[in-house]
């Protein structure tokens, strides 16, 4: 049995775009798992890992942590239904996942900050507000957020480009089919849709289309997930 | 024989990032070509290939033309010493691509703008000032230039971020050896090398030594390209 170890903000909300990369992965191998929710401020609950960050699974007596390690071990240990199909040195989602994890999630940030401090656990607040108010430079994310948002919309999307046009040509980045550099740019957009009651996507936008295919994925699992 | 038309600027400059693409993909092939210089203002050259863009091949009787069309047609053609090796739905360098046709061209240009005005043939200087200028709103390329440097460097070393995550981890783009990946986002970095006397890359970056290795190939023959 696996147990996934996810981070949690207020009733229930999983906004953590890793560990949503990993409850993909786990989907995508038609796996089960137990679900241990992680706050901030109980992060000894993953001690055992010698990490602070999610996500981390127990699978068996083995643990594993971080997201891109977790799809490795994944694909080692359970080779049926690839994450990486066509892909045999994993070049193009290693690609997708250190852009995402750079250009997009540097320009999602700013845009939801003040959301996401609104919908943190409230025993969690002081930590975020602290650990967040260090990389601002400010603890006023609201000012901060709606700042950023002047500008910032527009520079999110330019950011998708890579994804977009990619998208015009087949329907998932991984090709006919979805896989794990599917899973890692999705990760990333349900991150804002967790907590943000404002969509980033614009309606005609084939990434928008691209995403409403994910969310009907394994019985619509991520449409289901508690939103803003 | 192949004859490759190829953007020429005054002095023999060459900098189009995407003939860059096709030279490079060519040597890798270990194929010899005829070099054909185009200007802006001599487009009637490629005419027959029904595109105002360069780079244009003849190979033999057939024509191609755009960068990523010519890579696959040189791979169907010659399929020896593959530029898509572990990718054969290229998945990767069609990432790589879409990536650097967006956020790393727009990133560089506003830097390199006023150079690029410069080092034009003269004979095709009056083309580059109203088409540059509609796009920018401007003809005061030097001064746009000078105020995009003022930001604009940390913004691109911040774009190339992807790239320099997986240099950090292996020697090129596409694993243990160059391919095509590589010379996409190269073909970008040759674009500002071969018109400005700025060097956009600090020198511990490990993006910067990746550069340095793929001048390197083929005997120094990019490192050898007239500069600016």
């Amino acid at each position: 049995m696996i147990t996934l170890y996810d981070l949690v903000f207020a009733d229930d909300r999983r906004p953590s775009p890793f560990c949503w990369r990993t409850k993909l992965a786990l989907r995508h191998k038609g796996l089960d798992w137990r679900d241990e929710p992680v706050g901030f401020t109980d992060k000894e609950k993953i001690a055992f890992a010698e990490s602070k960050l999610v996500p981390v699974i127990h699978d068996g007596a083995k643990v594993v942590k971080d997201s891109w390690a977790i799809a490795e071990h994944l694909e080692k240990a359970y080779p049926d239904k690839p994450l990486f199909p066509d892909d045999p040195t994993r070049a193009h989602a290693r690609f997708v996942n250190a852009w995402a994890d750079s250009a997009v999630h540097m320009a999602i940030f700013p845009l939801i900050v003040g959301d996401l401090v609104d919908r943190v656990r409230p025993a969690d607040k002081a930590y975020m507000l602290e650990s967040r108010g260090k990389r601002l430079g400010t603890t006023d994310f609201a000012a901060f957020q709606a700042n950023a948002r002047e500008k910032g919309f527009a520079a999110f999307r330019a950011t998708l480009e890579p994804a977009r046009r990619i998208l015009a040509t087949q329907p998932f980045l991984s090709g006919a089919a979805p896989a794990y550099a599917d899973y890692i740019l999705f990760g990333s957009l349900m991150w804002p849709r967790c907590v943000s009651p404002t969509d980033l996507l614009e309606d005609g936008d084939v990434v928008h289309a691209w995403r409403e295919r994910m969310l009907d994925l394994f019985d619509g699992m991520a449409r289901r997930a508690k939103g803003p």
